[in-house]
């Protein structure tokens, strides 16, 4: 299954994506919230709407805005240096575990709806990644339990205020949380959509000039370890999102380094996860 | 206005306390949700509700339990090292802005709900506050402004594993947002319910012992400072926790230290915000 939502900002339809054409599925009540990735009852109900009205269903047109294919995470956590060519491009150490920070919640945005410049920004980067959507409750799971507790996958964007990171003291939250800084989408993809989670080309195109080109067989540590080794801190609840880290080519590991401005367009895809263009847009108080 | 929640945990209903008494005001319809905080109409129907039923309100029990003040916070948002004694006692270096840090939604909880030990925690701390409550959307507000995005504040504690926070790589994240790690309430006091709020004694005992006994006269930076200041890095919205930093006395800052052990029990208040008492817990997974 492959699930999407479309229309305005705030007024979304459950949509499904079925043999790459994009339904309307509103109809059968389903909205994609917590309540339903952990919920297999709801997640049938779609399913058997969808075999008994599969010749009704109502075409998305292409011109409709896209917007994140969930209502709101619980939280969105991310792993830091995931891939070793990402490691030695920041230039910091490897760590003998996996990192971890916290987007805060307003950094939610949709695949199509553009990328604020913070205010004060200099230097603000891109990285693609793959992103978890968390089916059932995690707690303290082992690596042989942790894919039970996966809904899906998706595209995100982990968009970051280098100098707000690691320049304003203390932890990395002040560069990583700022408004619309957490695009997710174009849909999620339930785990059997995905072949292999790990052999997928993650790029990224800035101004269409290619600049991440990596693959998830380079990730340092895989889906089943990073699940159960954060769900050591804490539960990860129904429809949570964990990022699983970026691969080279992000602005700060250019020569010299590259940084977003507005009007600045990024592209970035993920096989079997679709890709989205963004542009990048002025600060605005509202 | 001092607003509190009551009832079975998930099923919480709005009361008011008034002169000391609690009040169930479930009847007005009004729910203490992320569209109460920023919303007057709201907040004046409740108004009316208490006027038009003085005396027909009825009294919720002592023996009722008192759930969290509010349904979610989108975030919670916490400043470290804002007072200069705490700052000695961590060792730590005063930074030339405010620290900030994130602690992941699961951790939000009832002020009477007992605190849950980690599993494999060896290091679990206290650090009593006094945190925000945002009314209306604060982004790049100056100080002068700040208080206008305000509904009120409360009692919360910033419980930490420290091993997880600082032996563990990374940002402080991993000790800071585990499970049961903020409690918040009783209540919250609108801001026109206290007098003088750089003024409150912020106290902790644990087992009966006084560990904390600080004061917001201490604060380095004050709240329409922080509130400007976090603004910048990300939009704050209604019903937002922003917590302002603990006093000396945590159990890192003890010599020797002193790490929150299940059956423990700490008692913790701050002038005008109310006292709780809180069960360590031992590690559960469910």
């Amino acid at each position: 299954m492959k699930i999407f939502r479309f229309g305005p900002k705030g007024q979304e339809k459950s949509g499904v994506i079925i043999n790459d054409k994009k339904y309307d599925v509103s109809a059968s009540g389903i909205v994609y919230d917590e309540f339903f990735f952990g919920d297999d009852e709801k997640q049938k109900t779609l399913e058997n709407y969808i075999q008994t009205n599969l010749d009704q269903l109502q075409e998305v047109a292409d011109e409709v805005r896209i917007g994140p294919p969930l209502v709101r995470p619980g939280k969105i956590v991310c792993v830091g240096l995931n891939f070793d060519d990402h490691v030695k491009e920041t230039g910091l150490q490897q760590q003998a575990e996996p990192i971890m920070f916290i987007k805060a919640n307003q950094s939610f945005n949709g695949p199509q709806d553009g990328i604020m410049q913070p205010n004060g920004s200099t230097k603000m980067d891109w990285e693609t990644e793959l992103c978890i959507v968390i089916g059932k409750k995690a707690n303290n799971v082992t690596e042989e339990e942790a894919m039970n507790h996966v809904y899906g996958y998706a595209l995100i964007n982990d968009i970051s205020e280098r100098a707000f990171q690691t320049e304003r003291g203390g932890t990395w939250d002040k560069g990583k949380g700022c408004d619309t800084f957490a695009p997710i989408g174009p849909f999620i993809a339930t785990q059997d959509e995905i072949e292999d989670v790990n052999n997928l080309r993650v790029w990224l195109k800035l101004n269409g000039e290619l600049m991440q080109d990596g693959n998830t067989s380079d990730f340092i540590y895989r889906i089943p370890k990073l699940i159960s080794y954060l769900s050591q801190f804490m539960s990860f609840l129904p429809g949570d999102i964990i990022s699983t880290g970026s691969p080279a080519g992000s602005g700060m590991g250019k020569t010299p380094q590259r940084w977003l401005q507005p009007g600045d367009v990024i592209e970035y895809g993920i096989d079997g996860l679709g890709s989205t263009t963004q542009e990048i847009l002025p600060f605005s108080k509202d």
